[in-house]
């Protein structure tokens, strides 16, 4: 039987593993988490308004039933191209015929000195859970000695403008109003500032003037401060610095600054890599030199294919989602002796989220849709692409909750994850229990 | 105005701050966490069945719009009884006019060898969250392997035949169900064995034969077997040793066997501690010699007066619920200069669930009511007691979607929390992305 293994279950890995299920190959995905985390909602988890386990998927209950798709549990560390296996950090491997590296990216901190040790990312689940861990850790601080914290002890910066930065700029704000008005902390929301950075000079630069403007309106609404034009010089535990000299104190600095694959398991199997250390693939979505070793999502340089065969997709979820759909047909297609033509990028619109019935819709054509309307395809299209029906539910509860009470929204502090271990331990109480 | 200062925010001292709201008195209610943890539920997190949110409530919705309560998180060191002073870890304290310390009990492991070390208690959202990550790890573990993986690695030990005990068996074996038949593991259910230890010589000592009879033929029912009249002698990594020189192999010990206060807060304050670290309180619930000094719940040996002025109640939701409360009232009376008559147990009867639509409820009288509605009356008032409009629908949603699907349950392993440091590093994946 022909053996595929996806390395990956993100977005274009599952996808991948999907349109396989049934079909004449075994498949084997491996990821080291057990889950499938819904990347787009992970700025709720971080700002309290879903909880962990409504935006992560149990891969096993996807493929429980797919008689032809295995799931491992490992870590990748390498790729032996001679005896074709992928190599796994217990020391097994996994023989393959086709390879789909689906491995996504990483945070991107273009060398700026302290970003990698001071700043929060949210490309994972542990990710948004150490930002919320740590941002209510602030509020409680605060709260603790409110006429004797620290500078900056409530000053969130988070840098890059695109939809990431702008959903948890817009996110931090509401969770300030939320915690003002509902949860009984002693400080005022004057206290609490959300500075937005980036080196462009207007928000959300995929969207056209027009829903930037808006986006811009909306958050400035909300009482964000924004400093366009600027970059980021560095980064230390209690302040950011920016490149005209200004410095910020702050303890929290969210990374929504882009992401790489360099540093990731793509730069260690000796394959072709481009801009960004993404793996250089060909129109049929093969890397060079490799007839049968595919990559798809952020980890590809997936090329958009039909009109613009040169230009390079964005790092998307529609993206992984449709490259990794097209490398499973393909390789079924190739086993049954058909020929697929090139990949093509279809286009379904861009969408950002920016608070309480705020959201853009960009559709392909340009056309934008934005306010209640916007909002509502947003909450349509994400509850529409999370995985599994009993988070949908639990998702659109949340939401609507939310919507009418403002008061729901997981504000606990898990403690597990604190950054200090040390910390951890007093704040879980595993020994002194209180 | 009157400080009331209340050590914990569970049951008891949650019951005891929520009787004071709009009170004349100031109240500051301490917590080393920043929510409260519904434990009657935590099997279903240690399990997966439902996710930390559904049983943890941030305490600050509770407490946001009075007034009068003040929510600190902070972990309490001590007690300065010459100031009057609750003294916090992070060298802050509270005075107080009124205390009551409502700080609850820890995993009593009775002095044997390797229990604390080797064991799952499970009385904590932390101690439920790991038990999840390790028993869904070793799932994972025995799956990569399937013919050679380390003999007992599928073997669960519940240690205590009480209602967590019981609890947590069902629950175990249910996930075991699930997994084979919903997940895809490849290994067979017979392979998952899941044991119950305890001294007695029947399950569920508080209930009646009867209903411990109907619990153990349901229990067996879904392949759980039974070490009954047998103590456990030692407890070590891969092995449990039972007092008649039986050895287990097991890598996962779930410790059911009671609580106890020792070790905890309330050992280190200066108060008179009776039978298992408790708290000596008299009728009226103060501790000796301090007539402003109450323990409430779990941590206290709270008498259950009327009739029985002797006995000692257990410790349960219900107690610590009904204590607190009259403590509040009695700080309020006393203010007044109206009397209290002394703390009466009003006994709701004991519920256990012992699976899918079985449940057993013994009414005060005796009376048993079992199976579904049994179940159901379980179900009803376990979404009446969890705090929180949200938590109530989530968790129907999620019971309800079980019971017709089996399919749902937040599988995931969050993975920070693994016992090791350096294999939670491996997992998180926080240096090498996959």
């Amino acid at each position: 039987m022909h053996k595929v293994v996806i390395v990956g279950a993100g977005f274009g890995g599952l996808a991948a593993a999907r349109a396989l299920i049934g079909t004449q190959v075994q498949v084997t995905i491996v990821d080291q988490r057990n889950f499938h985390t819904f990347q787009p909602l992970l700025y709720e988890v971080a700002t309290a308004g879903l909880d962990s386990g409504d935006v992560a998927y149990p891969i096993r209950v996807i493929f429980g039933k797919a008689d032809n798709v295995i799931f491992r549990m490992a870590e990748v560390v390498g790729v032996g191209w001679e005896d074709r296996q992928v190599q796994l950090a217990d020391g097994d491997s996994l023989p393959f015929d086709s390879l789909i590296v689906a491995s996504g990216a990483t945070a991107r901190f273009f060398s700026i000195p302290g970003a990698d040790e001071h700043t929060f990312p949210l490309y994972t689940l542990s990710d948004a859970r150490k930002l919320r861990d740590h941002t209510l850790r602030k509020l409680e601080e605060v709260d603790a000695h409110p006429d004797d914290h620290p500078d900056g002890a409530l000053t969130f910066v988070v840098v890059g403008g695109g939809p990431t930065g702008v959903e948890v700029a817009g996110a931090l704000a509401e969770l300030l109003d939320v915690a003002t008005t509902h949860d009984g902390f002693r400080f005022h929301r004057d206290d609490g500032r959300v500075i937005l950075v980036d080196g462009a000079d207007r928000l959300l630069t995929p969207f056209r003037d027009t829903a930037a403007g808006y986006a811009a309106d909306t958050l400035a609404g909300q009482g964000i401060e924004f400093r366009m034009g600027r970059m980021v010089q560095a980064v230390r535990a209690d302040q950011v610095e920016l490149d005209d000299g200004t410095v910020i104190p702050t303890q929290t600095v969210i990374w929504a600054g882009g992401v790489t694959a360099e540093g990731t398991i793509a730069d260690q199997i000796d394959l072709k890599t481009g801009q960004n250390g993404r793996l250089v693939v060909g129109p049929d979505l093969t890397v060079a030199g490799h007839a049968d070793v595919f990559a798809v999502g952020d980890v590809a340089a997936v090329l958009w294919g039909g009109d613009e065969p040169e230009k390079i997709c964005p790092q998307v979820a529609q993206v992984a989602i449709q490259s990794g759909t097209y490398v499973a047909r393909k390789i079924i297609a190739d086993l049954d002796g058909r020929s697929t033509p090139p990949f093509r990028y279809r286009d379904k619109g861009i969408m950002a989220t920016i608070g309480r019935r705020a959201a853009i819709t960009q559709l392909p054509n340009g056309r934008i849709i934005r306010g209640t309307l916007g909002w509502l395809a947003w909450l349509g299209l994400h509850l529409w692409y999370l995985v599994g029906f009993r988070n949908k539910i639990v998702v659109f509860i949340n939401w609507s909750w939310r919507y009418l009470s403002w008061g729901s929204g997981p504000r606990i502090i898990i403690g597990e994850i604190a950054a200090d271990p040390g910390e951890a331990e007093n704040l879980n109480g595993d020994t002194v229990k209180q």
